[in-house]
């Protein structure tokens, strides 16, 4: 990191200063600038503890060099990961498809979407059998016979079961019956619910926080990796911005930024990421141009009758015709699609 | 509700449209306007399932009218509400102080935290045992150790402790030690956890998520007393945005806002708030002139030393400097702090 | 419009609000409903002199129904506009492909500039001669030398010539060697110099506002089209937001957005958009994904020598290989770039 | 400024980066850390172009040190400015307050105003003439007959006139009329204009942006001050945030976080700030708790007739009681109102 001291610091505080850092166990190199002094420390250390630094009165501000993260990082591990759950591949050159209603509602329903993403070329099945729900009066899901509907589902269809899991309590119930674990992005940092799903040892979703940054998401993937759990997919599903046309703001170019930094795959939500069916085609054609290494879409046989996210569920035919373009897409870029 | 019809739309979809919202149980109203025609749609109904008539494609957008809330909102309740736990109280004409240091560390460093807050002329002691870090390789807290310490600092001062509880299953465990709950803002929307503690019974102060809206931090508030716990405090903390000089921006019309639409009382956090110590006073007085019920504010002996938050603690003096000025600003104002 | 008036608004209340409504020459019609009052004001109105309504006390909210501009929308003009200046072509059909430097900087880094895109198949040259710079002390553009350069260049190479105006002094001055007028972000509400362009009759680009709504971008449009100047080209350049790690955020959902509402042509700028030149490639080609009508890219020959956005210009290979994806992108989706 | 190797860069790649820094006439310091190298670069230089360092493929990111500004700064002039104009006095001690219409409508209206604003304590008297407008179509201001009532109003009341100019070639007649010019948020980076308004000589109230970091902000003002005009005022009126429920979000943090950077006085605007007239007398004192150096308020005889921004005028009568909390609490902070 880099210590910034205020102008006008006087050589007995940068000494003090200097002492400071190397009781963190760092080395510090003094550099004198036409204005201000800086400390250089040096060290790998990146508990979080030296930017108490910064409360010094005769510090200006603490500049961290290292990332935060470590095990997510691509200096750690070069190739890309792979995530794997049945027929479902997502990174490492796959581009997998997970798609399906916001929440299970019945048999029919369920069915209805599985048997038609399955068709159209998905190779995982969403569903929420547990919703986090902004209003306590809102359908909260079916809970274990979403589940079980779920299970079914795969059953016959063969797609991988993906669906959130809303707090540690939860466990032992969804490992049961899910093959892929979702963080939802309000639990992004639910801690103990990530080391929750680290510990399981089944693949996990995790999607960005609305308002998180680049550093605090790969931050939270690392508590699931920190468990030993390597099967984690980071889900961008937009932030939260000034803008309210859309949902949310979907910035894709998240897609390429993690790629360079970290090993894991990146998967796109346009549903969640706009709020607009009419608007999820052509940004799911986008994420495939970009690079993404898989997509997330809302499906439902009725998109009106819908329990939760009905504007911006795709009928089973405007999906269908969306995968026909984001396949043509992908082969036009050398890559495969589901 | 109100229904707008895209341009276009013919009785015919008008019909239909009107059928639909007469199946949810509410009264249709078709108003023909110069380009569009609009339904507004009348009855108490506040489950979002209507918002799904947007994804009708005749449908171009749906305004709703209600607020979603209701146990919450002044006019369920008139009079304000006044959370109390031992000396502390918040609302009701009481500005209550809560304050401490970001985490418990020592005994020695909590109880000096505690005298020098209490002598200042707080009520509440605040520290946290159990730390949400950003970061898995942060300090992570003292966990029960640091919930018998704060008992202990209790026990001496006299001061409310107000503690964060992470995850449901702690619940047993603070509701032995704390005496106030505190939901952190990465978990406003962890809706276990807000069941858990509306079932507590226990004074709960929730903070503001950093990209939530009103209406959300509201219905988080709906969900705690949805469980029969009135007893609510609403804490706003800063909300994230593109500015980065400081921590978080915290706006300070919240307070008026609120205290329009809710009955529950409404304390600032500062210290998060800026994330500068030096900016934390002129907030704290700003917080007290703009009307809040009560100020949370973080305090540590040595604040270079500090296991996390140290760039926005106070030390002991300026706490003290910062109560006065308060205090002064309180009573211009005809009211009383403490 | 829909007025929302307070609860407990009384019958002589909501009478005197629709008196009010009518004198503005509108038509109200009162619904009653189970907790509030709503009036709906039937008219066609975009003044904004009846939001002011909000500061009625007996109001608690306005809501506008109709979109505020006019001219701009697909709902006045139902086919897409395509702007054209020499050979280059935006909309309608049409991807055009504007690049070059961000300033012009030397006769070598022009021409050099202009023959390495031309050659890659753009059709327009970007280049700045007056630069609105954030900083009084940074380069400033070389001004009418720069025009000069600007225009042998479209005289050896047929490209249009695309440059930023920056204030409606220099009128006259930009007329004479451009052939595209552009405003800038920081400019986008600046109505005197959107007027002098609308009166100036040459097609104009008009970047979007870090923090503009997608009304006001349109609004903005309106007062250049409001002159009678119809060639407008909406260009996304990036929001501000809390994210840092890209200069701006670059929100693709704009397109299809705007293109359901307005008949103008969007053209994406991927290198403001992300200030990072590694994104600048995979965001061009989802940019074509997604369906815009054009893309503007900063392409330098040396962009660590560059004397302003050095770290988002392509140099002239890699722009060439991003022309070629692009290329294949647009027609696997049976669209024409360039 | 500190520039990051990439990981792996070699000492040949250093070596070129020393000397493309020594090259900029800067002095390099070569740090080899565990995991990166980076290189501090000495030297008292602001004009960008080191930024495009960051181009190189072989830098990961490249920090500043120095503050972009430097008239502006404390550190070339300690004590504050107070920034005068008849009896309107910011800065310095002074809590100057601007008060009036939104726009000047009629001569009644304007000098109803100005009676009434003086009689409760205000010193300076706002009403635009020229009126920047999202939409064409909405109320442009009296222009030049405007500006003679507000002549006329200062002629009666002595209140000191503010008012906006909208573009470089309004300068002659500004002047001519106004005793303070006013740069709107919208202009604050219409860098000719800054260029007018310092090349005039009268004090300048110089708005934020909505979405303006503060080096932004600071540099805006650095343009009128490198011009020998030093009678700026910052004015604080809110920034664009996901929140709607004001119309800006307005962070009174940025009072005394500009204090301690820059002598130049700073301004709250609560009624921009907030958009609805409640929330302004609360803000309005937390404004000067917080220690502003004067306030600008938006009153209006009847602000349900307004022909803009009603919703977040103030009665005569309300404003009155405001100045009175607002003289209590700077009192009680042993300051001096107005």
């Amino acid at each position: 990191m880099i210590v910034v001291m205020k102008m006008g610091a006087t050589p007995a505080m940068v000494e003090r200063m200097t002492r400071r850092i190397e009781d963190l166990g760092l080395k510090a190199h003094v550099i004198i600038g036409t204005e201000r002094t800086v400390i250089a420390a040096v060290g790998d250390k990146r508990d979080g503890e030296q930017e108490t630094l910064e409360s010094c009165d005769e510090v200006d501000k603490v500049v961290p060099i290292l990332a935060p993260y470590k095990v997510a990082s691509r200096e750690t591990r070069a190739e890309p990961t792979c995530v794997t759950a049945l027929d479902l591949k997502i990174g490492g050159g796959h581009i997998g498809v997970i798609a399906g209603p916001c929440s299970v509602e019945s048999e029919e329903q369920l069915l209805t979407s599985a048997r038609a993403v399955k068709a159209a070329g998905a190779t995982g099945l969403r569903g929420g059998a547990f919703k986090p729900r902004t209003s306590p009066y809102a359908f909260q899901g079916l809970k274990e016979d979403g589940l079980k509907l779920l299970a079914a589902a795969r059953d016959e269809t063969g797609l991988a079961v993906v669906t959130e899991i809303m707090t540690p309590g939860h466990i032992d119930l969804l490992v049961k019956y899910a093959d892929v674990l979702q963080i939802g992005a309000r639990n992004m940092q639910n801690y103990h619910l990530l080391q929750a799903v680290g510990d399981a040892g089944k693949p996990v979703v995790l999607k960005r926080g609305p308002s998180a940054t680049m550093d605090e998401f790969l931050l939270a993937a690392e508590y699931i990796l920190d468990r030993g759990n390597s099967q984690v997919v980071l889900c961008e599903r937009g932030v939260r911005t000034f803008e309210t046309h859309t949902r949310f703001t979907l910035p894709l170019a998240s897609v390429p930024y993690l790629q360079q930094r970290t090993h894991l795959p990146v998967l796109i939500d346009p549903s969640h990421g706009t709020g607009i069916a009419s608007l999820v085609p052509p940004m799911a054609a986008a994420a495939v141009a970009v690079g993404c290494d898989g997509l997330m879409v809302e499906v439902h046989p009725e998109p009106s009758k819908a329990l939760s996210d009905g504007a911006q569920s795709l009928t089973p035919n405007v999906f269908a015709e969306m995968m026909e373009t984001c396949r043509t897409v992908a082969s036009s870029l050398g890559k495969h699609l589901g």
